[in-house]
């Protein structure tokens, strides 16, 4: 099976009460692909700019990113820098240096035409609209956005929506979409818009899914330390999608696989954020995956 | 069996965006005690003014509290104003009139000192200790406070949770109180406190239960509308002693009632938004109630 994700792979200064790192990798898709663990290999769209490091490039690849769709372009990457509050959960963005992120305009390699999952991280919706028309007919069509889109390019959101299968979003987002502050509603509305299934990412109060055949609260494991919530969300789709191919799932399918997905985006999320930068998930091995699952498991066991 | 909970019987002023309802009946005995369902009788300690409505006494002796240890005295009932924004959840405080409150000294009836199950609501530290000394030895204590007691009388608080059992706080609370930013920490950091057993409400968000053999996250029931969420921890708090109470719980047993009093409590509390004052409480009955517990089971289950 093939996994296929569009998306940013940047530099993130990123700043801590206790700590703060620069120039780190960083960016949607990074942490995407590196989410499916080296189980399933995860087709890489991007660019970078010539200051990018090609030992950046290398370790995605080396954990089972398939790098060959992302383009080097003259100028600087993508730098975001931002400052965590004490409370590791509010940030403040200090600099968004958009740099040859400014002109992507994805280009879906020809073999990889036929990619059976596509997973349209969070960039223009325009630019998510012109990838999947680029597809051969993927058998499931995830994406992200965010509150800027969602403010600012709502009809070009809203038909690519229409070809969704499933949304992820935070609560936030989910509310600013619809306008209904019941997530259920919300869910509800979204269905009417195009995807019949939605995620809400909740941060560390866990995950809901809505599907055609109920809802599923899953809460976030509870960590002792948090180092660097950043990419978590990226990190929830990148184990959420691997679940799912690694089922064969696709969108004629009931929400039992879906709702194991749910699990799997959790548990890979949870990792995250022990470390700065991908450094969280690069410490996500077999065994510490399968107990962190029990560990999930026994939460949600009355 | 018996619960014996110590709080207030107030009237509130409650401002939602849609609505403004002036002098209802409130305070955490009053949403404790009609949280019981009428399955288990609660007996009310706490103290009204010369304003308060008998119908409102009279409505809680109906649905199954003994109202004989609510003392009338002369002045005013302990009145909060309060507005939510349009989110229903942040809210404004408009006034708080303490009025007979401000003088109250629990008086606890003889006949109740027996008392198997105990609950302190949110009242002084220095209160609440005075009503446990003058118990006879209750099987089980549980005990809700405050950011205000947390931040003015925490000697006082220290002192009373030395001998408590549960401790039912929201999760900034568990954190002001700790120290510590992870609940799993503040969990640990409460059990050397004292209380070996933790529930932490996160409203919307749910639930967490902490306890000697593990954790049990549980979500909250999504609802289509939120009409007041006022008194929604004192209905879960309800729910949840109740369920304990009926299961004959103690401070010996593992976690296994205790776990699925989070499912009661949680129940329980879902009512209480779905009206002004208590009326959403009012509305729960059998077969409503069988069917939400469903429904909370099965966004549980994976």
């Amino acid at each position: 099976m093939s996994i296929l994700v569009v998306g940013s792979v940047a530099y993130d200064t990123v700043e801590t009460v206790r700590e703060r790192r620069e120039r780190q990798l960083g960016g949607s898709a990074s942490y995407f692909a590196l989410a499916a663990l080296g189980r399933v290999p995860v087709r890489c769209v991007g660019v970078v700019g010539d200051d990018f490091r090609q030992a950046d490039l290398d370790l995605l690849a080396s954990r089972g990113a398939d790098t060959a769709g992302i383009v080097r372009a003259a100028g600087p990457s993508f730098h975001w820098s931002g400052r965590y509050h004490a409370d590791m959960i509010e940030r403040d963005t200090l600099r968004t240096d958009l740099g040859v992120f400014a002109d992507f305009r994805p280009e879906i390699p020809a073999a990889w035409r036929d990619s059976e999952y596509l997973f349209l991280a969070n960039i223009h919706p325009a630019l998510q609209l012109q990838v999947l028309e680029a597809m051969a007919g993927p058998r499931l069509v995830a994406l992200d956005t965010m509150n800027l889109w969602i403010g600012t390019t709502r009809p070009q959101l809203l038909a690519v929506l229409a070809r969704v299968d499933v949304l992820l979003v935070n609560d936030g987002e989910a509310r600013q979409l619809t306008g209904e502050r019941s997530l259920a509603r919300a869910a509800r509305a979204i269905a009417d818009l195009g995807p019949r299934r939605v995620v809400v990412k909740k941060g560390e109060h866990g995950a809901l899914w809505f599907g055609p055949e109920g809802v599923l609260a899953v809460p976030a494991v509870i960590l002792d330390d948090v180092v660097d919530p950043t990419g978590a969300g990226d990190s929830f789709a990148g184990g959420f999608m691997r679940s799912l191919a690694l089922a064969g799932a696709d969108r004629t399918d009931g929400d039992t696989p879906f709702r194991a997905a749910m699990l799997d985006g959790t548990v890979t999320a949870s990792f995250c954020p022990e470390g700065f930068s991908v450094e969280g998930l690069l410490g996500a091995d077999e065994t510490r995956y399968a107990a962190r699952l029990a560990e999930l498991l026994a939460m949600m066991t009355p």
